[in-house]
């Protein structure tokens, strides 16, 4: 590890020669496969650009050049090029390094990403305001192939290659974005891979053909004309690229150091934008991340040798999600599944195994994903369409526009609600709540265990409106087993226990943390009534309002904002009669991004633990004793 | 007028010969000038599909099979062939035609659009399920240039090309979007329809080149390599929908009848995606909209024979904008502004031609305009984003992940916010307020009059934070003048007057609703504190709640839905010092989608005007009183 020692910023690494910089290359790939088993994190995706980044800190100069990662996830090897290598074991920890690039770690973190396919976007803001503020420095962006097909990095490409601006796209093809890459871009881009002897930069025939008078005869068109489609795969894929007005270069072996190099100064001599095709191979390096990248995408602490989890991985909701839909799918023939990249992630493996047919991965296109889910319904079948929270904020205008005011009944899951933890801010799925609250015609609900999002989801598959069943990353509480499950009704919340000296609201996995403030409260002599909302829209307001006016108390838990949250709506419940006296604490999140860290270490900083919350009842009610 | 008369469903179309058709086209024309000339409306974009209409229900066998329309105001033409010929008078008027399809109006408005880029991704839906239900119909999207390049039109296409699904997309180019279309799809449009020589379907080479070896020799290989860029032009173009899995038809001229049902009887008979790209000319067959087919747009009634409007247009907070920016501009060299597709209706028109260079329209692609716009802020530009409200949904994942994260220091202008009027559902901005005052470091604002809009712009490029500005379609108020106009000071509101009996706390163009409130009450004796709160975030909840205190009684009044907003906010700084009881209502938009309608008769509708307010205050009081 000789060589990482002596690399505190890329500009020792730029003193390198080629050789050293593959030794280099091998000591970084060693180094993070021992972290990142140690910390659990992203692996596949960082073990495919540690050339490429090599490369790339190489070349440019940074950072003054401008390098925008995109997604964010494959910075680790950037992160030990840049001074941070003596940090990586507290890689995604509580106040450790995040998992994603961040400007108050690092001057050579230019734009934080988090989310898929904006880097081109930023990287464009940032060329243009270089040429306006006439500054000199290049800008780069590198997107990963299924970053591309996200429609936000489309319409980017669209702007760029026409802007003559200097920016350099990399395009990160390890063939396959989080799980098999989508769509028709996929399909060319394979074609384009896959060519023989189209190695070399096309320069040489753009030289020529420029020399060429501009209408020829229709002779030479119409023997070409015959022959186009047959050469095509030979000669002219890179159209795509070309047609939107980018000079492509490549493809290249993206884990050649010195044909990276060769390129990357071929890119900086082009005028107007460039977009360089290097071909990668996620998990390169580590064969048990090779043969199966998906599973070390992201991934918990693992066993170096045999590529197996420390942890085995428990059963979560996402797996209850995908279980229970397979099941329902069985009786219903119209129900189909569709996600955006996020087969596994969201627990739908099973169903896209046993429904091929009737399972819609469409890559990393949650807009297109929700108004085509939209279409489905309208045309008679029961799209359910699931999606990490942070990521629904992508397709805000098509759960407004598309699915609620035409009322369809799409059922929207929400995985990944609340804190998810190491990820951090970028990922936190803490805004669903309150930004779904306030569409008409959507129910909004949230199960307080595995039995219960088993109940919900039949619920909605057997209901002819929209609606949107959030519930968290991870397993349900192990500490308080719910016995009580009521039928589902729209609206109706469930009386989980019933008290006297004060109310209890909470909703979705925070039902648990009601029951357990609950349970200490019951060691004070307190007596609670805990109700698990189930909606927060709509709000079952008169159970609330009954149990608050027989206990004069209340107070609600969420594990979202509280600001138009269930703090908010029951408060407003209460106020409408005239019970706000009664409202004692909204327990959630504040008005701010909330950072990486285990999700229980969040829970804990913002008070949502059972110590916190009744140590801060008892305390109020000691007050009013007193008083 | 006579064939008109005569088709009541599209089956009496589908009787008629060509050149009857050919006349029917005509009347509809003149009919359809006729209407938008009394009524308003978009005009340009349907005078150019008349043909395309009548093509496609002669050819498809509607409502059985579907016709999606982008964007949805393309449809005057095919309301008034399926059944609504004689109530297109009422088009776009409190309970008439709505100007976008509507379900309930009609089964022949299979999907309801209102915002651009849906329809490819709905048809997809259909066509899936279609398949899955095992039932046979055809799907048709019809999409423009300009729709077509934002990005979830650009997702659908990818999952679409590779889906072997039988679906046909109809590219109406008419070689621009809203205004001025942009970016590298459009100039390989361009290159498309310029092309001479290639009007055939390409039926005829695939069936050549199908016959050719796959693996040819490297000398004809070579051969091609070099003539390829000089005959790209005239052989190549529609590789990008081919790359994509499309099969491409075209391009035909969209106001030939007899050639568009000859294409689109070829499409029917394709398997999987097919792509037929139409060229049609906006405002075709009316010499002003041909000329300035901007200008016939969205149009309000004008007068047929000149084509001048009937109320000259008066100023308006767009043109406030759009004027003011350009004088800050001038002053400071780091302001750029951005549009997506809306530089017209913003107020852009003037900055655009003072500063060319550092205006950007980005096309309909609001989410890369907002990332880009944080890019530029990054790397020291002070980027001002003018977008109308309801576009804003489409661009909230890049508000709250890529702005507001990063605290970037870009001004959201949000035009068109509140109330639009005869657009309708779809695009009254009465969201915005709600879905950003829960993201956090985000500021949101929105002035009383074209002063204070001037003011908070001016003080908005000044800050070093994310600032969103908010103000409605149309002019200031007529009728209240404000004369105060305090410094903008973040998270200050104004005291426009001060009152004893109520506090009146309004946001935007509702002040000036506040002060007639307040005025009318005077009438009755009754003094009233009339607060401009200028902030929704920070709320400037001291100088509220002091009011407050001293009234004891408290509305509020604002131009978006209550929950969450204004209402919300405030009620919850009461409750905080006990002062909920003071709250007699929030006056706003309840939980539900607004329909069209005139500003003041939807405004009205809701009761917000001063007549409702006073008389409902006065009854309170008078209450009060009794007991």
């Amino acid at each position: 590890m000789g060589l990482i020692e002596n690399i505190n910023t890329p500009e020792d690494l730029r003193k390198l020669n080629i050789n050293e910089k593959e030794e280099l290359a091998n000591s970084l790939r060693q180094e993070l496969l021992d972290i990142v088993s140690k910390t659990g994190g992203h692996l596949a995706s960082n073990l495919g650009v540690v050339e490429l980044t090599i490369a790339l800190h190489s070349l440019f100069d940074t950072p003054n050049d401008k390098i925008i990662w995109d997604v964010g996830h494959q910075t680790y090897i950037h992160k030990m090029l840049t001074g941070r290598k003596n940090k990586m074991n507290t890689l995604r920890k509580l106040n450790g390094l995040s998992g994603f690039p961040k400007m108050l770690e690092s001057e050579y973190d230019c734009f934080e990403t988090g989310h898929s396919s904006t880097s081109i976007s930023a990287a464009l803001g940032m060329a243009r305001a270089r040429d306006i503020k006439k500054k000199n420095y290049y800008v780069v962006a590198v997107i990963g192939d299924g970053a591309l097909t996200g429609g936000m990095a489309l319409e980017a490409l669209n702007d760029a290659g026409c802007s003559k601006t200097n920016l350099i796209v990399i395009l990160n093809d390890n063939e396959m974005s989080i799980s098999k890459n989508v769509g028709g871009i996929s399909t060319f881009l394979t074609r384009l891979r896959t060519r023989k002897g189209y190695k070399k930069s096309n320069e040489y025939i753009k030289k020529f053909v420029n020399k060429l008078p501009g209408n020829m005869g229709s002779s030479i068109i119409n023997f070409v004309r015959k022959v186009k489609r047959g050469v095509k795969q030979l000669i002219i894929p890179n159209m795509l690229f070309e047609e939107l007005g980018f000079c492509y270069l490549g493809p290249v072996d993206g884990h050649n150091i010195e044909k990276l190099e060769d390129i990357l100064t071929k890119a900086k001599e082009q005028e107007g934008p460039v977009l360089i095709h290097v071909i990668t191979k996620k998990g390169k390096g580590y064969i048990p991340a090779e043969v199966n990248p998906d599973n070390f995408h992201s991934t918990a602490s693992f066993n170096v040798i045999t590529g197996e989890s420390i942890k085995p991985k428990e059963e979560d909701y996402s797996k209850i999600f995908g279980n229970t839909l397979v099941d329902l799918a069985k009786k219903n023939e119209n129900i189909v599944a569709i996600t955006a990249a996020m087969k596994d992630g969201t627990g739908l493996t099973k169903f896209a195994k046993e429904f091929p047919s009737r399972f819609f991965d469409v890559g990393i296109a949650e807009q297109h994903s929700l108004t085509m889910a939209a279409g489905m319904a309208k045309a008679g079948l029961k799209p359910v369409v699931s999606i990490y929270s942070s990521f629904y904020q992508r397709g805000y205008d098509q759960i407004i526009h598309d699915i609620a005011m035409q009322n369809l009944p799409v059922v929207l899951c929400i995985d990944r609600a609340g804190i998810v933890g190491n990820d951090g801010e970028t990922h936190q799925g803490i805004f669903d709540m309150a930004f779904l609250n306030i569409v008409p015609n959507l129910i909004v609900a949230a199960p307080k265990d595995f039995e219960e999002l088993k109940q919900m989801l039949e619920y909605a598959v057997n209901l002819n409106a929209p609606v949107a069943i959030r519930y968290p990353k991870g397993s349900q509480s192990k500490e308080v087993l719910f016995e009580k499950h009521d039928e589902i009704v729209t609206g109706k919340a469930e009386v989980l226990q019933e008290g006297e000296d004060i109310t209890i609201v909470a909703i979705g996995k925070m039902v648990a943390l009601a029951q357990k403030v609950a349970n200490k409260l019951k060691q004070n002599g307190i007596s609670s009534e805990v109700i698990n909302a189930r909606f927060l829209k709509p709000l079952d307001t008169s159970t609330i309002i009954k149990s608050v006016s027989k206990t004069g108390k209340v107070i609600t838990i969420e594990d979202g904002i509280i600001e138009g949250g269930l703090g908010t709506v029951v408060l407003e419940s209460l106020v409408k009669e005239n019970l706000s006296k009664s409202f004692i604490k909204a327990y959630g999140y504040p008005d701010e991004f909330i950072k990486h860290g285990k999700i229980d270490e969040i829970e804990a900083l913002y008070g949502l633990n059972e110590q916190t919350i009744s140590g801060e009842i008892l305390e109020k009610l000691q007050e009013e004793l007193k008083i």
